[in-house]
């Protein structure tokens, strides 16, 4: 059986909201990577009795457990001696990390009585090298009897210290060389859990599912889920496998199977760019981009730039904020912003062909509406925003009713920009005539 | 006594840390401002025996216990069913949230059975409307018996989905009200924690801590703390007290007495953008700002314009991405280009001034740069960066070593465009000359 983690965060800060604990999402991969299950993390504030009363429960349901923060030189850092209460061991000082403490400070002031608390840890444990930081981490390998058990079980608890620059190398490092060691134990036969998102915009989910349903019903491993976005559908592909080498093979003709239905919508896997993956297709054909925003305020331009090689396809970005910026750069006419607003069809359709002409580009792509909080009227209510395309084919023009605050209908407002210019480039004119 | 709440997030894929619980900080963040005690935060995979487990725990130790995700459509989302089992209730369908989720369909497909799912609730539970998703939240209010005890506790369940953009709306909205009520009841006493964020930008760490030395020394409640950021510090203030008026009470002369020693330099509190801060700075003085972008394809436009009122002062954001749009947008001459390279003071100072005239402008600011991770030189490696000031008093350009990823080295160049153009707007020249 693959053996069991679970983390306890121990930090007060984190339960008042004061600092993320981001710490917990980057142990998490480096778990499963590792294949080890990881079934609870638990955040505990600074407070002795409740970090015992964790560990306990955690010694009792994990194989390992793994601390995070608590080791600071204050009496509020108290992670080591709960540790230590809960194994029945006394604190001693281990030399070698005080010596290191030592010699970190020399040079800028001294060390404080407090910073030789950092170099204690509970007896019989071993302490590990910090190299970003003052507090050592703890590896404590013992038997623990649960409350209520007959007999004791073998049970390793590691102590790493909360900031996560000294924390994320100590598990890159230290904690993943010994999860390799403690994995290949001979009671233990690895699992290894792997996952593969494809990600697909410009098909709506009940089309992906629809075309998925038999092998989402029939995927036991890997499993199948679809989750919707806006403007996306993202399918994970999840496999569970003995071996790293050995979950990518059952991987790869699942994966292979989603995009032979989903074919050209699926732009990308895992943390792959959306406005990337667009400019990438253009470039295959061709063919490039000039967009003119106004709302949205330069996200368009920047999701397009998000990820390297934009100027492959990427020719001119206009931010025309004011109306007298879209007279100069873009060339719209001042009777048309007049007439019909700066919030318009017609303003959006002639942004998107001014910057077409003006930049020489292929495609030109218009943003224009009302991101709000201020600015709706009752036949523009905030979230109307107007995204129009012009090409050499013409030019056409969507009105949309965005929900959400000021970021969230810029973002949706960029993000239908992409996925009409995909569907474009895809399919041609007749997707945005449908 | 406070109340005390625990929160339980429910997902698989936050244990295998594919996506992050922010949703944990958010939340921490308003139990803090409204006086509920916060002593444990669990993540439980979606795994019924767990849930329930988890659940049970949860309701032996805390009033209220308060789950994030699980709402969602799939045979996966099993929070509703888990909390119904731990209170023996059965699961019914809330006819005016199936409605809801009906209408939500209209124009776009129609829902699916597995959508009929998320209309279910435990049985005596009230459904809590979502205005941003299909799931509605869900609150039981109901006496729990813990294991092992004799007699039956009040206890507050409150169930919200998962994804960010639906659960921080009800958590300001539905959850912030329902706290209130909660706090005010008969035998609650209340500690409000209520912390104040003073952001400071053009001004370093150690000048702060200088100036604000006895008043960290000294502060008690409420405490002062330093944080360095990329080229801004925070100060905050946190102040406990009986009542929200009485929290404010305390933290306001404290804010006055930062904000008298460190001046102009504080641009604003909290969450304010630094973007909209230094524009609102500009219009105060009846300055104009237009900005030319490259290797930081439009972030610098989107922070400035992240905030509302952007208008008066802002006029035109150019993404010159290609060298022809830095030579007919901007001006820039082919010459100069093809001398110094794209990625140069030269061409820096050129986007500066150029977009400044083209636009009409008081002020121009110019950013090219190697972001990354490719086109990099021995010369010029990665994250090699050049901003221009250009004004009617002459033209600046500083040269960046930016550290981190093509992300990292884009935000920190708009961190020091936005810091450089407030030194310059508060301090006039001296300050990029000294």
């Amino acid at each position: 059986m693959a053996r069991s983690v679970e983390a306890v965060a121990v930090g007060t800060e984190i339960l008042l909201g004061q600092i993320a604990n981001t710490n917990g999402q980057f142990l998490a991969q480096v778990l499963a990577e590792h294949g080890a299950l990881h079934y609870f993390q638990v955040t505990v504030g600074d407070n002795r009795r409740r970090v015992v009363d964790t560990l306990r429960q955690a010694l009792s349901r994990a194989d390992m457990v793994i601390t995070i923060g608590g080791l600071g030189p204050t009496q509020d850092d108290l992670t080591k001696e709960a540790v230590a209460e809960v194994f029945g061991r006394d604190i001693v000082v281990d030399e070698p990390s005080w010596e290191r403490i030592v010699s970190r400070f020399r040079g800028r002031g001294r060390p404080t009585p407090n910073n030789r608390r950092q170099a204690e840890i509970p007896a019989g444990a071993v302490a590990i090298t910090n190299n970003h930081g003052t507090a050592p981490g703890v590896l404590l390998e013992a038997d623990y009897t649960p409350v209520g058990a007959a007999t004791a079980v073998p049970r390793v608890v590691i102590c790493l210290p909360g900031p996560p620059n000294e924390f994320k190398p100590m598990v890159s490092g230290f904690l993943a060389e010994y999860l390799e060691r403690w994995a290949a134990g001979p009671d233990a036969v690895r699992t290894v859990l792997q996952s593969r998102s494809l990600r697909i915009a410009g098909m709506g989910e009940s089309e992906v599912e629809h075309r998925l349903r038999d092998l989402i019903d029939a995927g036991e491993n890997p499993t199948i889920a679809t989750y919707a976005k806006p403007g996306e559908v993202e399918v994970r592909l999840t496999a569970q496998a003995g071996s790293p080498a050995a979950a990518a093979a059952l991987l790869e003709p699942v994966e292979q199977a989603v995009r032979e239905r989903i074919g050209a919508w699926v732009y990308g896997t895992d943390a792959d760019a959306l406005g990337g993956a667009v400019l990438g297709e253009l470039a295959q054909r061709g063919l490039t981009l000039a967009v003119a925003e106004s709302c949205t305020g330069g996200l368009l331009s920047e999701r397009l730039t998000e990820a390297p090689g934009a100027s492959a396809a990427f020719v001119l970005g206009a931010v025309t904020y004011a109306n007298t910026a879209k007279e100069t750069v873009l060339g719209v006419q001042a009777a048309l912003l007049q007439e019909h607003g700066a919030a318009s069809p017609e303003t959006a359709r002639a942004m998107a062909e001014g910057v077409r002409l003006r930049s020489g580009a292929s495609i030109g792509l218009g943003i224009t509406g009302i991101a709000g909080p201020a600015g709706g009227t009752p036949a523009k209510p905030v979230g109307t925003v107007f995204v129009a395309l012009a090409s050499g084919e013409g030019t056409w023009c969507r009105t949309l009713a965005l929900g959400g605050d000021r970021a969230v209908i810029r973002w949706r407002a960029t993000q239908d920009a992409l996925v009409t210019l995909r569907r474009y480039v895809l399919a041609g004119k007749a997707a945005l005539e449908g």
